[in-house]
């Protein structure tokens, strides 16, 4: 048996020491594996240590694998040691330079995180965490059913949707529900609109996934060329279309629901995106809700309305199409944690979700009225009566060019055509959020654009 | 205008009572859009009110939404308002009537989240929260740098990856990594080991994506049949394959590495299940640690060392693969909440991880070995020198029969054959895991599974 000889300080616990010097010795090979060690009783009285310093020490070695107690035949270090460390992981490096950034102020998808309600969320969270071990244990992978009736019972109360839990599919993001949708559907064709939002676009692109462009009119998107694309699945955000601004009104979403009716296999995907902020006229409700043929899935996320680090997504399936889910995706886990379910279902069921839209409505109201004020008198401004952006069009003007003089001048600028797949509806057009834009700020950073496009 | 006759109580404030009623009136449509309301100094004195009662008052109203200040033209309820409920939600409906489970001991994928850590995490979860406001904004799609950087510093020290955090990959589970490379790879043929866990496999059928089965022998994945596979990516689990509970050898390691570097677009995929729990010898470090060439793709999870509804797994990609990312990737969002993940750097950067895994290693090794002792005189065992299951083989018996008749005496059990794509190596074998199987309960619970086999 091989001799320890520790030799002890003042400064920390005794049994802390001669458990770090075992440790040292395992380490070093100095003790080898399997080798015996003294009994706590000889080797407290080797040391002239308490009996329960060696025992607490011996416990700490047992309960973190050095040590493997033998009946009737001591302590023995254990074969197996994976090389864990002792001590913390190094630190990790220093962060990269960061290149300077350009002005995200007019950026389409930025949300003002000012107004959050940080305290609350952070309470909820808190709580959520603190009195919830069972939720340790894997949830469904829809999500946990309590946050699916309230998400179910809210978005009823608001948007006119009409399920049960059971419909409702929880995902860390939208992009996450889009994979659920690419499994339901492998082969289908989808319809887009065009312009329209690059996020999908993209997925199907990595995927070599099929799907046609759709055009938009004032209305929406187009139905005879919809019907004329072969599609099955029609990707529509009706609330309020990004980029075009439009709002889809009833009669072409009567339209739209009798193309998904009137052929088998035909599904319309509602994203209802940012039906929350609306400035002159009351939301239309969700086509979900007159969708007597279970063809339509509805799409939302909380990443606009609360955090774009907060990611929770929602669908809404036909019953026929939940049941295939629960099919093809029961045995998987929700891509959500469930601490963040349930601080989310909290944030839901306290009405905290309610009183927090009111306000950012108020606040993005006010952003929107002062960028409108900037820019009506300036050039045409277009989609402006819901949402966090509009349209603004320079007629005569490039708008590469108009993007480039931006950039020059340090602000970062969208033009449509980054959203158009056929041709631009309508050149010299920008794409302007103003979500991220105090509206004390609007007058100098528009003033700064007008410099910039009217240099020489 | 309106004439605006609320009914005070004495037991609320008034100013919130008087708030209440007005919001009422507009719900009503007795205030309807765009109705001019009293200036406050003539409401407070139609009302017996003090000023500053209805400025708080009209303070909220405006705040919140409902009344918008016109410059020299006083309040007018606001012409858009989106249908918020002021009540919270209804209740959920009550949870479903719960089918009466099996008996999940010998689950395969259960975890013991007894000994979860979880004061930590929770004093973690809050100190993130409280403490970091601007994680409320969007990420990097990768995941944040510092994240990154921890677990790169960890996995070096633990599995000998080399590794920078711009190689690291951050998302919710595994499953959300596999999309990732899916789109990486949009048409590559996969390489599956057979027998070989079924999550990948379910989701390449959903999306009717390219597999060849390529069968295991005792040291791994067979190199020949990888060859002659014609697959561009094989997906390895080297440290402890599920189900075999194989460790690939250096040796076999060695010839996959080769495999790869024989053609040009081959990569392993190296998911490296359960390398933190081995009873009888040191792990193997990592393939990627030894990849000179830039073919292995490193994966691994936190979801069966800390908890299942942890959602947090990662990647670490070779560098030209990176850049691919970047590329394609760069837009998106992250699919783990920015709190979650500061949540864990912590926990990695403090040492508790390395902590808590040395715990949970003595507290299955007791498990594993309390339900060897009990079977390894019934039957054969294989594959039990490392991870949370083993394969139990009744040589003469049907397998189908022996997870009948468990199921009958209330158990889940679940059989090789239920793994493989081809034909089952080894009849009659059962997968078992010990993870969830308190070992002072291994008598009983084998005992009953002797009973139920036994009985005619």
């Amino acid at each position: 048996m091989t001799e320890l000889t520790p030799v002890f300080q003042n400064d920390t616990p005794l049994y802390d020491q001669l458990y770090r010097y075992i440790i040292a010795q395992i380490r070093s090979g100095a003790l080898p594996a399997g080798e015996k060690l003294p009994s706590k009783r000889a080797l407290a009285e080797h040391l002239g240590l308490s009996l329960t310093t060696v025992e607490r020490a011996y416990g700490l070695l047992t309960a973190e694998g050095y040590l493997e107690p033998r009946p009737r035949s001591g302590y023995r270090v254990t074969p197996a040691l994976t090389l864990l460390p002792t001590e913390p992981p190094p630190p990790a490096p220093p962060p990269r330079r960061e290149e300077p950034r350009l002005d995200q102020r007019f950026s389409t998808s930025a949300v003002d995180t000012s107004v959050f309600p940080y305290a609350t969320w952070a309470r909820l969270t808190k709580e959520a965490v603190y009195e919830n071990p069972d939720l340790l244990q894997r949830g469904e992978s829809q999500g946990d059913w309590q946050l699916r009736g309230a998400l179910a019972g809210f978005l009823h109360q608001y948007r006119g949707v009409n399920c049960t839990p059971e419909q409702v599919v929880i995902g860390a993001g939208l992009e996450a529900l889009m994979w659920v949708l690419l499994q339901l559907f492998p082969r289908e064709v989808f319809a887009l609109e065009d312009p329209g939002h690059t996020a999908l676009r993209r997925l199907l692109d990595n995927l070599g996934r099929s799907y046609v462009p759709v055009e938009m009119d004032a209305q929406g998107m187009r139905v005879e060329a919809l019907e004329a694309s072969g599609a099955k699945l029609a990707y529509v955000t009706p609330s309020h279309q990004f980029p075009t601004g439009v709002t889809t009104p009833a009669a072409r979403r009567g339209e739209l629901l009798r193309w998904a009716y009137a052929r088998p296999g035909r599904y319309l995907i509602e994203d209802d995106y940012d039906v929350e902020f609306r400035y002159t006229s009351r939301p239309i409700p969700a086509m979900q809700g007159q969708d007597g043929g279970e063809r339509v899935i509805y799409a939302g996320t909380f990443s606009r309305t609360l955090a774009p680090s907060i990611r929770v997504a929602y669908l809404i399936l036909p019953p026929t199409l939940a049941e295939r889910y629960q099919t093809k995706f029961g045995h998987a886990s929700s891509t959500v944690s469930r601490f963040e379910q349930e601080t989310l279902r909290r944030f839901l069921a306290s009405g905290a979700y309610s009183r927090h839209l009111r306000r950012v409505g108020g606040l993005y109201r006010s952003r929107r009225d002062a960028l409108v004020h900037e820019l009506e008198s300036w050039g045409e401004v277009r989609g402006a009566d819901a949402g966090l952006h509009l349209l603004f069009t320079l007629p005569g003007r490039e708008e590469t060019d108009l993007t480039a003089r931006a950039r020059r001048a340090g602000f970062q600028l969208r033009g449509m055509s980054e959203y158009c797949m056929g041709s631009v509806p309508r050149p010299g057009t920008l794409v302007l959020g103003f979500a991220a834009l105090p509206a004390r700020e609007a007058p100098q950073a528009v003033g700064s654009l007008r410099q910039a496009f009217a240099a020489p």
